[in-house]
């Protein structure tokens, strides 16, 4: 299958040395790293909007590249893009993909609409993964590009406008249910505000968590067993949004008793615009068990908006899955690259340089996370650093078994303690060491 | 009694056109406003620390005001320190302080020789604030300028510094109590890591969470009956502060079951530095229940560090005050000016100047929240804004009494919404009309 | 003339006590204000791009407000728009306004289609400055919306690219001649970097130079009297942007030897994006000699993208005004709404009432402007503080009569100097106590 | 000698295999890389004041590590600190240092027992150069930390502060020149303002100016023959510093006429304050021949404050020598870490692992950017990328032979140009190869 790439050729592995543009240098999809196939423990997925669908068009420009795949009438147009979606995959062979509704069918002119069109594209989508052997790895609504969203969809003070939603969400849940997803996301672009001066914050975060409740109980009715995601982000297009991060979502989860049926999907981008690193919010899920899935990209520190780049920091991919592999690893979630090509990046020769770029960007920072785990030195220095809570007093503490009248007792009996270095400059300089050598 | 501040008079409410310097121009405290009188809704209180002992040092420059009052003994200081303090309350007439242990007594060599300081200046503050109807806002224990706590305190990796902090804490609780505090505080300044390579944040946040219960616990056995607060701060001094900002605090009190004793107490420039502003900090503690105690200052939203300038800009106060009052108000807080004077206002003239800025910036803030309160436009928006939730299936749906079904039938059913106008720039200027005319 | 906004009426002074949302409070256009006129003064001026064209699009989502003025035939709206821009001028009484080429014409095919339409249009635009005695405040070329420019129009690394715009941008500055334009600004929204990875830094920025050498030289040839303007931008859409700030483009200007024609169009929210005030960045303007134009509106600081909000911060339109009344007040420049409706201020009311709130605040800053310079306290406190230059050796350094050894053997001499207190909260107190009295 | 730091033996190049924390893992002084030795690409510099002077205080908390050398008494702890000064360079095989004349000796009472103590480091310091075979990269004075200096030095207010700062660098100046320095360097942290409020910023960048012509007038006629630096930084201590960034200060430096004396002494950490990369400071200099020297650290970009960390990212360290090395290398400038342990690397021991940690991290970078520019890719992309200026009509606009009209007909003549890729995620892909394989 080569029609909608025809200069394109399969993407195979070629190792470090090589210096063809179209092969992979360090992803080596078979290989069995820490005991799993790369594979498997990266679980790439391409994601249907920054990849088929988005053309470059930014603030301040229009579109760099073509994605009408050859069509313009809108229901070929619709089966093109799977096609090219399901050619992409095979020729880099990545098993996933996520999407949100109108990527895979643009909305029609009325909510039935959209629904047959949804409808037919899912009866092509589900043949292309038998046939192409591929899985959803999340599906998800999109409630934020229409106007009707302007001011929310499950936050919006119009309950109209909420209701809407809710039927959308069904629909999109039902889709994602047909097509065997395992997992569902809320990115709630639009829950959030502009101002203060208009916004009941409280009523509409409750309205938010009703609708949550809502469509868990439904799609577990229909059979969904997969896990629902809050992605949080901080602010863009709002102000404000609702969900600013790990910690804020998991706020929220538990305040409405959520917890249960969520986890987080951390995108590295947004972690960033919040004022966190990418490792720190997957450590934030990871110490509240809710570590679900990962939107990979990167973004510019220092630029103040999502700029969602393809990943190819190895320091950041090589923290990033040592965090992923601490956590136990995906179970339902995979890895996403919701990412596009810069608009200056304008030939279809460019989006496959991209997806390589990126896997192979995760693919060298787990063979760099598999090394830093197998030399110890990291483990070590922190297993070390804490080990005065491993015995004694200490461990009677974390067992809860002492009164604060205990501890100062024993402060009073001790010498003034002294803390020891955290040797920062050595623990750098020594992942240098192991990265590079 | 005028012996530190000989040059300086008492200050009184002389009205919005008088020029001379030491007076107010909008606070007058007894004047009453919404119910109650200026001094009760404000309840402003003066900082130990940045007002009695800080000089204006910064990390590239020396002290630029003296104040040993007069003193280089330490005993004789610390008195005087106090009684400096005491004056410029009652010049300020201000009711309040707040204050570490190290502010009011400095440490000394040994724990039992910084305890018998506090002890002994315990005394002497019982008696100026009886003398001089003074109390105690909240009180607090400084764990983080001292070198032991350089990693932490209740998230020290050793054991024994932890074990130190809980007999600070031990110490910090007692006194508080025995001058009446009505609130606690948690300020986790070295509460958070410099790097994630070296750092367990899972355990660390357990043993925050174990030494917290371990102080509620002997608090209330000693009979405190006050607000505990925890005050979020992202980052500065450590990269990353675990009570990053309201809700990342209210996560974790959740999380760890310490929300029933505990409230927050918001700070503007933290607020600023998590990129949120202060009101969106007050709003969020307070739909969470949370709402507490304030420490007022401005930060620069241009500046990437906390500088606790006193609060002069008139939009924030009004906003923040309009927040307060819909919150219902201080019960067990208050408003504590957590705030320095620049490093070159470096005359003591200036520190009065200085408060008399921010009470006077407050005491306009309030002149106009009650203005916007009165004049009820903004709360009238706000409500028809929501109204379509206050009836029939609206109504239905904040009661939890539909389905998924329901509401995607109801919206099938429907047109398509339309959302009506969020009228920001209208609200701004009138906002605006409202505050100037 | 009522034909595009008939349920928005003429908008009339009506003083800051009236409360009919379609009035204004504080601009009095013929009241004269420190010896001119407001609208001399403040010289308004209307953008053709946010008030004419932009529908509320941004990257997330899609128009929220429709500009068609009934009309999808392309000759039609593009005269309809022009129509409805004078209308919105006329009921708003605003005398200028600024344009893009693509604003006031679509672009053609064909440079010679663009060309020819643009033609056309300028007829009708004159016809009608003359009809409503309205006048061009500046022209400008958009060179970064078409994908051809997705690399640099002037910083192209492709010379074709390059000669393109010249060619529209010989175009555009004949038709700001031909319509009387006073001013010329050059935005370089692509001319700058995504990554220095692909970029001769030096090569693009003296093509810019060349460029704007070749664009001064024939416009003086046509007769241009008016002035060209650099518009400071630090970033977005690019990740870095030539003419960063105003000290960046003085910069470049005085390389390339083009002070004597360019002055600077100092934008809001620009300045922010580049870590400075807006004053900050009029201040530098000023001092170089090269305070030109501005554009108003104003950011979030709390956001890292250009927001274009009109400005209602009244502490930012009092202290730009002070800085444009020091600079001298305008003369070839004035002041550009270069600000958009929030996307969910979704109708044309919304337009006009955004207009009303950003002409109110800039006049409420005219009069609290002239209420500070005529109280005079400010002034004062700034000539004070720095009289030690004013005579003695001071005078002789700044006349430059003296020596290092000459200071060196004065400061021998002398006592330890002790700098004063800059006051900073009692100036800020005074201000609002001018503001708000 | 192994008198201050005897646990720490000489340290030696060992390879990146070798685990011993006091070796060099790719720091091998005498090995030539791209024609020149390491020792002589890299100029390595200690930094007087972060090395032998700071203990880890910041505005949290106090020193953690203690720098007294065994004296208390002031000279002979002067003294002790320059041999200390001396074992740390020999033991870390560094030729150069650079200092504040306050690092060396402490400032006395009044300025001539300053000079004096000045006069007998210098002495100290000349012996010690010449029997350890030394140099003094830069000198420079401290007029940021002393009270004195709270308004600025060069641009305070009051005119004796002036003169005394004109004192303070007539000695600074002295001293450099008498220890044979090849550079001086001028930081303004104090020159700028804290609030445009009670600022003549017009004045203060004047005085400014003509101190600066009097010290190099001064430094000329007594022989200095160095180079002059100006090193920018945006802000901390003020709010704003006139030394912004790069583009600033040379806009400063051509308005004034000082371009001639001056070079650029680039700071990583203030680079990324400013809002720019570190290379892309380095290249703003280069463009403009004014690189000069380098203060090599590293800062946290979600930090807003300056972490003067040792460098560590291999990124940043290999993009950074590639600038250095396209602008031809150090003349009289070098590569200096003004970089500060953390303060939980709290032991003597952690002085040394930094500079391993920084030095290995530019040995590195030097290693791969040498394999960068043997590679030839990436120089082969950007000069492919700009050929069409190489020939024709592209070549003769370069050469300025073109009129504006002349490309108006070029392009009218073409098709529509079609801008190509700019390949970004396939040239950090490549990056990456080059750099890990």
């Amino acid at each position: 299958m080569s029609k909608y790439f025809p200069n394109v050729p399969n993407i195979e592995y070629a190792g470090p040395k090589n210096r063809d543009k179209f092969t992979f240098k360090y992803y080596n999809p078979d290989e069995v790293i820490l005991g799993k196939s790369m594979r498997e423990q990266l679980k790439f997925s391409m994601s249907y909007w920054h990849t088929l669908v988005a053309g470059g068009t930014d603030m301040f420009g229009r579109d760099t590249i073509n994605k009408n795949y050859g069509y313009t009438d809108v229901e070929a147009h619709t089966v093109a893009k799977a096609e090219a979606g399901f050619e992409l995959m095979n020729k880099l062979d990545i098993d996933y993909y996520c999407f949100h509704d109108v990527d895979i069918a643009a909305e029609g002119e009325t909510l039935s609409e959209s629904f047959k069109r949804l409808d037919n594209i899912t009866l092509v989508l589900k043949d292309l993964q038998k046939e192409h052997n591929k899985k959803v790895l999340w599906g998800t609504s999109n409630l934020f590009s229409n106007p009707r969203y302007m001011n929310g969809a499950g936050t919006s003070p119009s309950f109209d406008v909420f209701a809407y939603a809710a039927a959308e969400l069904k629909k999109a849940i039902e889709i994602t249910v047909e097509l065997g997803g395992s997992g569902y996301v809320f990115w709630g672009g639009r829950e959030g505000y502009e101002t203060l001066l208009n916004t009941d914050m409280g009523r509409e975060i409750e309205h938010m968590a009703i609708l949550m409740r809502l469509v868990v109980d439904y799609a577990r009715k229909i059979g969904f067993t997969g896990d629902f995601y809050i992605e949080p982000k901080p602010k863009e297009p709002m102000k404000h949004q609702y969900d600013f991060d790990a910690a804020t979502s998991l706020n929220f989860l538990r305040q409405y008793d959520l917890l249960g049926d969520f986890k987080l999907n951390i995108e590295a981008n947004h972690a960033t615009l919040a004022g966190h690193s990418f490792q720190h919010e997957l450590r934030v899920a990871a110490i509240n068990g809710a570590f679900g899935s990962v939107d990979a990209n990167q973004g510019d520190l220092l630029l103040g908006w999502d700029t969602d780049q393809f990943p190819t920091n190895v320091y950041d991919t090589t923290l990033a899955v040592l965090e992923i592999i601490r956590a136990g690893g995906f179970t339902n979630g995979g890895l996403n690259f919701d990412a596009k090509t810069r608009r200056s990046s304008s030939s279809p020769e460019d989006i496959f340089l991209a997806y390589i770029a990126g896997m192979d960007s995760f693919a060298l920072g787990l063979r760099l996370a598999a090394k830093i785990i197998e030399d110890g030195f990291l483990d070590e220095f922190v297993k070390e650093r804490y080990s005065s809570w491993d015995a004694d007093l200490g461990a009677k503490t974390e067992a809860g078994n002492v009164s604060l009248e205990d501890l100062a007792d024993y402060a009073a009996a001790n010498e003034e303690p002294v803390p020891s270095s955290g040797r920062q400059e050595y623990l750098e300089s020594t992942l240098n060491q192991i990265m590079f050598s």
